[in-house]
């Protein structure tokens, strides 16, 4: 199954929650800190519990990468852990030069097998094209990001009036010739996403920023349903695998995404 | 010894060039390819025939994360390999929200320990800081770069005539309180370098873009030279680690950086 034809048939089912596993060893549950492997055998629980009310899983690489060649193989194994049929999203926020990139994207769509990456823009077309080459894929690119920091160059105004995020959102919206192309764009700027979301046309959004960041899950959805577009993936992470410390950390969890998916079914 | 100070230490031997180590196996000499860790091998080689000529290793990330496990250790193996006294820098090109760019700050300062990192600024600020958090490391953040694509986004002009990369020098100069940013310049802008040089202080600037990528080493230390500034870094990879495929590479490499060093010297 392509990623596309993943993401579709979640949405579909009116599923929108992407599961951020920002797994960190300092806020899993005690009782599971001296299992054997307690990074995947948390991410497991968490998955057991929310696949069948998922519609992707977004790796973030930093909680991994920083346990090195373990880390990495941490990665491995929770990728095995999810269900085929779920789109998988690797958070990296790569980004280099094309013969670079080359090398980015074959380790995180070859080697890694992810179905989608997360990418930064600046550096232009050349440092995203060998990305776009994975046609299969999906590759959401930075647009507005959920950040305090967002204000310092994304939010910049250009001579024709328009934002800088602006800018990338009509470059990528044009880049996107396999439409193998998404936007991110931070749930916490939902005046913003409100003026951009019809300028984002067809292509899927990913809303990092609900939760413990302070993004609204209301009214983004409104937003989208206003503008008749189901396109969406709300990312959320610490508010959902950590939504309890106890021996019944999952079945806090499950309810939680359970809630998040029957308010977004409510707002339709 | 500090990051500053293994730069300064090099700089005031009148030693420039950063020694880009994008390793690619399908590039090692063929006879390499049949020991047992051919890229760490390779690596060990290269090292040992440019320490001495050398004022930086700059670890290009993809080319060792597209081996998962395998390239994250043959990155420990590499960075065992280069001796203490010359500065280390992780080309990883990072940057995420605050919570995140810690974990990645934490990864490539403490886990690895390198001495210096590669960053984005499109996210801006708090994307940052986690990085400059670390006094006794140098942040070389992209303003310009040296591919194509520089001109989508980064030579977007603003309202004050000044164009993006301009902004983010800027900034990056204003974020400068702890004494440890850089910036990364592509050695292809040369006419946008010249213009620019004075802008960027006393803040070491890392150039990509000679040899493989077209840019000139005489005009780039032409420019510092004019401008009193000995701040800079040459990246050079491919024509420098590939400059012979045969049994006798290392003799290649090693006259090459030796010649690099001549013409830096020739030019002063």
């Amino acid at each position: 199954m392509t990623a596309q034809q993943k993401l579709q048939q979640k949405i579909n089912q009116n599923l929108h929650i992407c599961v951020g596993l920002d797994t960190d060893l300092k806020k899993i549950p005690d009782h599971l800190k001296n299992v054997s492997n307690p990074i995947v055998e948390f991410n497991k629980v968490i998955i057991e519990n929310t696949y069948k009310e998922a519609a992707a899983y977004k790796i973030n690489f930093a909680f991994y990468e920083k346990d090195g060649a373990k880390g990495i193989d941490n990665l491995y194994k929770t990728l095995e852990l999810i269900p085929d049929d779920v789109l998988t999203i690797a958070d990296a926020k790569r980004g280099d030069i094309g013969n670079t990139s080359r090398m980015y994207a074959e380790s995180i769509y070859n080697h890694f097998n992810f179905d989608s990456v997360t990418l930064h823009p600046y550096m232009g077309f050349d440092s995203l094209s060998p990305f776009f080459d994975y046609k299969d894929k999906i590759n959401f690119i930075l647009a507005l990001t959920s950040n305090k920091g967002s204000e310092d160059f994304e939010k910049l105004k250009l001579p024709d009036g328009k934002f800088l995020f602006q800018k990338v959102i009509e470059k990528v919206v044009d880049w996107n010739k396999n439409l193998n192309c998404g936007i991110v764009f931070g749930a916490t700027n939902s005046s913003e996403l409100r003026e951009n979301v019809s300028n984002i046309k067809n292509l899927p959004v990913l809303l990092p920023g609900i939760g413990a960041q302070g993004g609204s899950i209301e009214e983004v959805v409104t937003i989208f349903n206003e503008n008749n577009s189901n396109q969406f993936l709300i990312n959320i992470s610490r508010s959902l695998i950590y939504a309890d410390s106890s021996i019944d950390f999952a079945a806090a969890t499950s309810k939680t995404i359970k809630d998040y998916n029957s308010l977004i079914r409510s707002l339709s």
